[in-house]
């Protein structure tokens, strides 16, 4: 009998990098969770990334023949050690839509969102780094998953939570067994600080205020998708749209492909596209400025899981190395595109929506297939209960039951 | 580029069979939706079966080694005609729990639940029917899932639930676009008939009133769960344990590994347990009085997607072949098990525990792996939103924060 998910951890990460300056090095060892100490400035936060023994990547890392494991077992040597364990994720479906568009289903992940790739590789951090817990300032599907992993490693969970957390999110979060905290929105960040500083747990989320720069080995889990889109499709695609609020998803995308391409698998990196809701859009706004990171004022808006009024250096660079764009999309676009999701079978969140959105409002390139990643399921969104119950029904009125039938 | 979703459906079904008496046998189409029309009295109703030309089964089609594509069309040839388009059903992960025993966790699939699995079947004979919509009577994962591929085949689709549907539930059924028809409980059944009777919509649940036939191609679609668990193995597992409702599941679970059995791959059936909230329990109650089916009263439970007064004949069947046997569970112990799942990182609904709630009743036998089914997500659970959010904390005051810790 073998387990489809205890192979061995072969890492072949080397040290942590600074994105600031590359020539900036770090070990492995103990994780960065507040970027680098070294380039940012009060004003600039820069991240830190993980770097590899690429020359030691097995040849056949990407080959499609051979039974593999799951989950991120699966690409262990360009991961940071997976010293918790894991429950599958990853390896979810590329579905296609009309004319070469294909939807990255991420809502097939062990607690439902993208968020999984991520957090088995902060986990496995805080198991490696030795905490006794991680914590997570999360109104949504990053602390659930944070939750899920740290229940998993016997690990305790704190989440961090604004009182705009969705009733049915609220429940998710107490589900794994986390002590959630519902704070003013302000304080989430301080009160995220001080719990690390006292109890020692782990940060599996933002620290710093001047601009996001997040866990140093987190993003390094969604190169995964990049990885699962080339072997899936056999070819890299033209172009990617991403759900974007901090950018992690998007540099970890953009990671991935450029290591395939280092890797002599690929020709060239899609561009990609960074796609965050029109009343905020602090990565639009950076691009816009040719600065690292930009603060913006954040309006009303329902996709409350990317609605950032800050952004990081690692959305600009994944935008810039592949010559890609942001795109800002309205609630009505984000509406429109659920709408088409669910027309197709896939009922995501109304900010899992924000890649269809992107494409339909830029456009299709001419040729070659272009992926939309959707993030998460329908069960999260805020407005989940705002219609009500369907109303009864009267079975013997016939009229009445066909005029129902007609509606929908 | 090659479609992980477009493989051909090269199916090998040959006719429908009965279960009263495998010598009555019926043509492929029309599907039977009301049990078999010969052998079936007023006062026992047995459903039929999918019959397949085993001697041309492919000899590689359980091979691990190769690459295959996704979903449904990984198994074609021993599945009725896949005429709607898939969403990449099934594929889900086995995960290891401690002592042998596994966890298959089925909120993995496209709508978050096994009856992914069925609903692709059942609404590929609607194609194949040439009807117009699908029509179901369900509160829960089965409509929901049954509106996903309709929408998906752009057939319409009526769901008729009763007053108690989860409101979570009601939004995710009017996600996919479906005409939800909340009725009171005892009108279901004779709507979902007028339903069929004046538009033509084809029936995915059951029709019959003196015990369940349901849909005579549905259940093949769970014969997957055992082709999963066998290649992920490598082995057939001693038993499995199954939340049972109508039985359905159980059934394709035993039909699949007899096929394996019968293609000379496995030695021997595992097994099978079909655990019932003890609330109800027909399919303990047909054992017992060595009936096809039983009618028993239904005291409350919150399982409400595994709670009938009514069984079928599919249980019967699968646990006398498998020399399994009927294990009825308390809500405590529901309860019980989805604490032990959540600490294992898997959210499941109070009804997707009943696999692992019976195993722990019965104990672990003594030697060779066991696999507990766990059906669905937390999100469907009746009582979702029944303890309120989580109460504000004061970050300023460190006490309260500690204490918020600890209890978690």
């Amino acid at each position: 009998m073998t387990s489809p998910l205890a192979a061995p951890s072969d890492s072949l990460a080397v040290g942590q990098r600074s994105l600031g300056d590359p020539d900036v090095r770090f070990p492995l060892w103990p994780p960065l969770t507040e970027g680098c100490p070294v380039t940012s400035t009060e004003s600039v936060a820069y991240p830190v990334e993980v770097d590899y023994a690429y020359d030691k990547v097995p040849a056949d890392l990407f080959a499609t023949a051979a039974a593999r494991p799951r989950g991120h077992e699966r690409w262990a040597p360009l991961l940071p050690p997976l010293h918790a364990p894991g429950l599958a994720e990853g390896g979810t479906p590329l579905l296609p839509l009309a004319d070469g568009v294909w939807i990255k289903d991420e809502s097939r992940n062990p607690t439902w969102s993208h968020k999984d790739r991520l957090n088995r590789i902060t986990v496995s951090a805080a198991v490696g780094a030795g905490a006794a817990g991680v914590v997570v300032a999360s109104s949504g599907n990053h602390g659930a998953s944070a939750a899920a992993y740290a229940a998993r490693a016997g690990l305790r969970c704190a989440v961090v939570t604004s009182a705009e957390v969705p009733p049915a999110v609220d429940a998710f979060l107490r589900g794994y067994g986390a002590a959630v905290l519902p704070v003013p929105a302000e304080q989430r960040w301080p009160l995220l600080r001080r719990i690390v500083e006292r109890t020692g747990y782990h940060p599996v989320s933002n620290l710093t205020p001047a601009a996001h720069t997040g866990h140093g080995f987190g993003p390094e889990g969604y190169k995964t998708l990049a990885y699962e889109i080339f072997t899936d499709l056999g070819t890299v695609p033209r172009a990617v749209f991403v759900p974007t609020g901090y950018g992690e998803m998007l540099f970890g995308l953009w990671k991935g492909f450029a290591e395939l391409v280092r890797l002599g698998h690929a020709e060239a990196v899609p561009r990609l596209y960074g796609c965050e809701p029109a009343a905020g859009g602090p990565l639009a706004a950076a691009v816009r400025d040719g600065v690292p990171a930009a603060h913006v004022p954040l309006g009303p808006t329902a996709a409350y899981a990317i609605a950032c009024p800050v952004g990081g250096y690692r959305g600009v660079v994944a935008l810039r190395e592949s010559e890609g764009g942001a795109v800002l999309v309205t609630d009505a676009e984000l509406a429109a595109a659920r709408a088409e999701l669910a027309h197709s079978g896939v009922w995501a969140e109304l900010s899992a929506a924000a890649g269809l959105a992107g494409l339909r409002q830029l456009g299709r390139p001419e040729e070659g297939p272009v992926v939309c990643v959707s993030t998460s399921s329908g069960f999260k969104d805020q407005d989940l209960l705002a219609a009500g119950p369907s109303a009864a029904v009267d079975p013997e009125d016939w009229d009445a039951v066909e005029r129902r039938l007609r509606r929908a």
